[in-house]
């Protein structure tokens, strides 16, 4: 059967795509590790936490500030506020940012202040801001609809690679099933599936895939075995205080000794965290 | 446990919303029947059309200009230029006209062409674009989520009556599921749900639920049986040669006998299509 | 793509089958109506139900005696001393009996006992039970699995054709999504698309898919409307007190009205409840 | 909320069961390997290929005879004359030998030949099977059902430790979902979720999850690295020929090659293969 999509396939470039945001490179020998809050709370508590994890040896910082919220009554993040706080981030750590981009309005301030432009996945079909995140020429983190196929994924990279931005990276984050005891159901397959279909690197959000801490640890070695060109972990310095998905964020003891629990396993692996 | 949603409730307000489109009332005694092809691919067969439905009595038209594809290479609508035509369309028939917005560049100019704002199934979780659609003023048209739980459409349409507009239309469209048999699954159960919870109209298009022409007629009916407060029916003089999902339309002989058979259903259940 | 399956397809048989089981004909222009509790818990209180169903005029009697619960712990059925109680509702009310099998071993005395054999939801991958079900000679109610397509559902009546038994009705009975407002989703398209496919009957129990009672009425009427060759409802006097899926059970009041709306949707598509 | 689930639970049992099939162990610091081809096809070849596995130090063999398959027209598994071949084979290689039991008439014969008994994915909800088998007294590997939540699998096993026996092994081997690139979707966080909920151990079976032997090596890695007490994997030395699921079976190289690869991957999380 032949495939719809064509820039993003193997078969048009069968060398793995290597995309590089700051010091960060998705889709070498080294698995990069994305940390940090799920949201900008507190500009004093962001930036600690991004020294302590510039000081663990993180790749990447995250933190939202324009939050798509299933309730309009929900923490809808700082926005522009938040952005300034990104900049400091950066600043004071050395470290490329990664933000979540919501509206097509968003893109130039955002491009500014960050490094990387991530689209959600409740955004992934949503067409419009693919093409504009692309056209910002910053590296995109494209996040796996929730209930998007791979083929359906991998078509959204290619709205941006046919935009003419090559620096696609795949993230995913857990599909919806029946199965009510993780938030969502992580597709640990996507991650040989896209590498098999595609030149573009795939990385793993096991935060969002299971809503859970307590899974986290497992989810992240099981990434790190099966492929995974990165991980994206969430880590707040005080959990219960979260305004957002407190839940699944790690503290940052557990996320330290995972981190040395992910250096073994990507040894394994003939790769490096 | 205490719901998520407040002014869609129908504790919040439990009469039944009656949501007016032109000469277009979803909500009341009678059942009004959105018709037209999936998409506006030419201008005098467009016309020639709409002017053979308003012979049939439907109630409103629909066709889209702004077209949500899965692949960047597939046909993406007519834009701007599909906009005139449709207000040709209403001029023609005295029918108000219905059409889906993907991005909140396109409101302003689609508000003065048309009776009413679709968001469509891929975009139900775009909240910026919810917002925006919202604040237009016009009724609107909020597809479910393919994947998308009753409480999460329920809160998209929250985002809206948030906004200061209640005049929300919810359309069941079909879940995602395992069974390939159909496009998607119609979650006939999705209607007597929403009546339960909310007091907005609930309608039901069956052509995107199943993918098939064939199977649009029996959906059809069950709608109607179970109470839904209108249709949405793909209808193409010939579905061979459409752009878009020419494979789900029916056509015009056949959607005249359904119409009939859609009427004698109405009246069973103390309805009138 | 060639169809796997031979027995059960239209192309092998054109002619719509005709059903019997006792007095009720399924496939025909009379949508028989099953009703009863979803167990058999109490003699006296199962007599006069059947009694008072028997006169509302609904063409077969449901009653299950060996329960397949999900806990070890959950009221398993009444087994031997309910297949007795079955014998005497039948003897009683000169309407035919259908009940569940779950075990090999449970197919001669049961087959003694009633009229038609059900095989559950839970087994309809259970291809020994299957097979000797098929053999009793007695008509076969057979449930669609919770997560079987069509195409699997179709193959397990396959097997039923192909011992020699063609007297199958099959029965949508909810699948299983991400939903979790409704305990199973109806998938109402299963009735056109078995139609189109095969010559055997396909009826609808909206009790099982919904999971609550005040779902019941519209998907019964929506089933009927489909083109369902048949309901099943759960109905019991009292449903607070029943050991067994109460919430779902329709009292005797309510299942009257039903019956009244039913007989009206189903004139309006030229059938008969 | 109070679990459901008695004797399976961590809280009626903190230590985790060791369960002993012959020389095999689950549950310690060893991940033991199951593997095999899928069915017994041919005397010779599974001999051969049994000597081989041993060979290579797997920890016990597989083999189907009694085959549940989809259609009643697919090879149905050669029965009796399979489990003569399993005795032969276990007495050739010293190795225990575990098969699938489809029906309960086949309880008593296979328990004489084999050292520990299966319960497949589409019997997870047979409870008739659930005790029969429990009471043969062998320990029994019970996969989960491809719908059946991590609550209903659990509560399947305690089917059988409520019949007495304790040595229930769990096997996750995917669900179903809406993706059609794998065969099922492996549910990786079953894993850990189980491991947090009960005493028993939980294997993988990645051949059956995926379809397709590509995926199987970067799924067992992952498997190991989550936590889990072994590994079902599918081997034939010459999958073009099986007369079921080659496509998921890995070659006799391909298997040496992975059983390093997991070596390594155990070794990373303090377990041993």
């Amino acid at each position: 059967m032949p495939r719809p999509f064509r820039l993003v396939s193997i078969e048009e470039k069968p060398e793995r795509t290597l995309v590089k945001a700051g010091s960060c490179v998705f889709g070498g020998e080294i698995v990069p590790v994305i940390a940090g809050p799920c949201a900008v709370e507190d500009e004093a508590l962001y930036l600690a936490t991004a020294e302590v994890l510039a000081s663990l040896g993180v790749s990447m910082l995250r933190g939202g500030v324009f939050k798509p919220r299933t309730s309009p009554y929900a923490f809808q993040g700082y926005g522009d506020n938040g952005l300034a706080v990104l900049r400091q981030a950066r600043s004071l750590t050395g470290l490329p940012v990664v933000t979540e981009i919501t509206d097509v309005r968003q893109v130039e301030e955002a491009s500014e202040a960050v490094d990387m432009l991530q689209v959600g996945s409740r955004n992934m079909h949503n067409f419009a801001l693919l093409r504009e995140v692309a056209r910002a020429g910053l590296p995109v983190l494209l996040k796996r609809g929730f209930a998007a196929t791979i083929e359906e994924w991998l078509l959204a990279a290619e709205y941006m690679l046919a935009e003419g931005n090559g620096d696609v990276v795949l993230c995913e984050r857990g599909i919806r099933t029946f199965e009510p005891a993780t938030r969502n159901t992580l597709d640990i397959s996507a991650v040989p599936v896209v590498k098999s279909l595609s030149h573009l690197p795939v990385i793993v959000d096991p935060s969002h895939a299971s809503g859970s801490w307590r899974l986290v640890g497992p989810l992240a070695l099981a990434a790190v075995a099966a492929g995974a060109d990165g991980l994206m972990i969430e880590v707040h310095p005080h959990p219960n205080r979260a305004l957002c998905d407190g839940e699944q964020s790690l503290t940052v003891e557990r996320f330290t000794a995972l981190l040395s629990d992910m250096k073994k396993v990507a040894e394994a692996v003939s790769r490096r965290v």
